[in-house]
């Protein structure tokens, strides 16, 4: 198997499909935007947190299974930004402090960057280098704390 | 873009991602494992139900968005069956029944019904052609109802 002609046509994949998603999605009542952002977050924070005991050593490296991870993170990062739309700042035990949606400028490049940064992992996680995958993997982290210290209650 | 190129890449490399996904993943908690699959089936459902609204006319068709959308649906159908260990039939509010347990191949069996089908509604979904969407849907919303109703509380 090729992969760089998969790593391009799934990324051509991709870029479709998150130019196809509307910016602000329809979800029948607030509650409902929050619980998927939440488990958009939940399957994320999974498959990273399995990169991440690799990179830790905490389990052996596997790199199809290192591949399969930050592919499924990849996928989940461009979801969760639709899903903070006007209304969405409480209920469901949203954790979302009100900073995103007085500042969604600043909110919204914190979530670029993230998404930025997994295409690297992704990236990285192709190659089958655990080294490269240490580096993005932390430069990802990174991201990751970055938005989370400025908009989620701890 | 090439569709046809489009579509087979991707579908070769969530083969790949598939087949390299751990059978009984870890997870540090059952609930953890019972959290992963409900946020799994949450984002799943959403992206399903945003392709039935289309599919029953309550907004308009949208090809591109189709195909996003049962692109999501497509990966999430891969993911939740490795959350269905031993010891995580109590907790987090779930609703999968016993049956599960005692069952494994036909929640097994019924799992891969529903993995098929979502497979043919992506390729339904790539065409654009909305007919053959319908009827891709109809025959994947069997597979979720023929599951929920054998294995999961009302």
């Amino acid at each position: 198997m090729n992969l760089r002609l998969r790593s391009c046509a799934f990324s051509v994949a991709l870029a479709a499909l998150a130019t196809a998603l509307p910016a602000a999605a329809q979800f029948a009542k607030p509650e409902d935007a929050i619980e998927y952002r939440q488990s958009v977050m939940t399957v994320m924070g999974t498959h990273f947190g399995r990169l991440g005991a690799m990179v830790q050593g905490k389990v052996p490296f596997d790199a199809k299974a290192a591949q399969a991870n930050a592919n499924i993170v990849l996928v989940m990062s461009m979801l969760p930004f639709s899903a903070f739309g006007p209304g969405t700042d409480l209920g469901h035990d949203t954790k979302a402090k009100p900073d995103v949606w007085k500042d969604p400028a600043k909110f919204q490049a914190a979530g670029k960057d993230m998404q930025d940064q997994v295409v690297k992992l992704d990236a990285a996680a192709k190659t089958g280098n655990l080294d490269l995958i240490k580096a993005a993997f932390g430069d990802t982290a990174k991201t990751c704390k970055g938005c989370h210290d400025n908009f989620r209650e701890k």
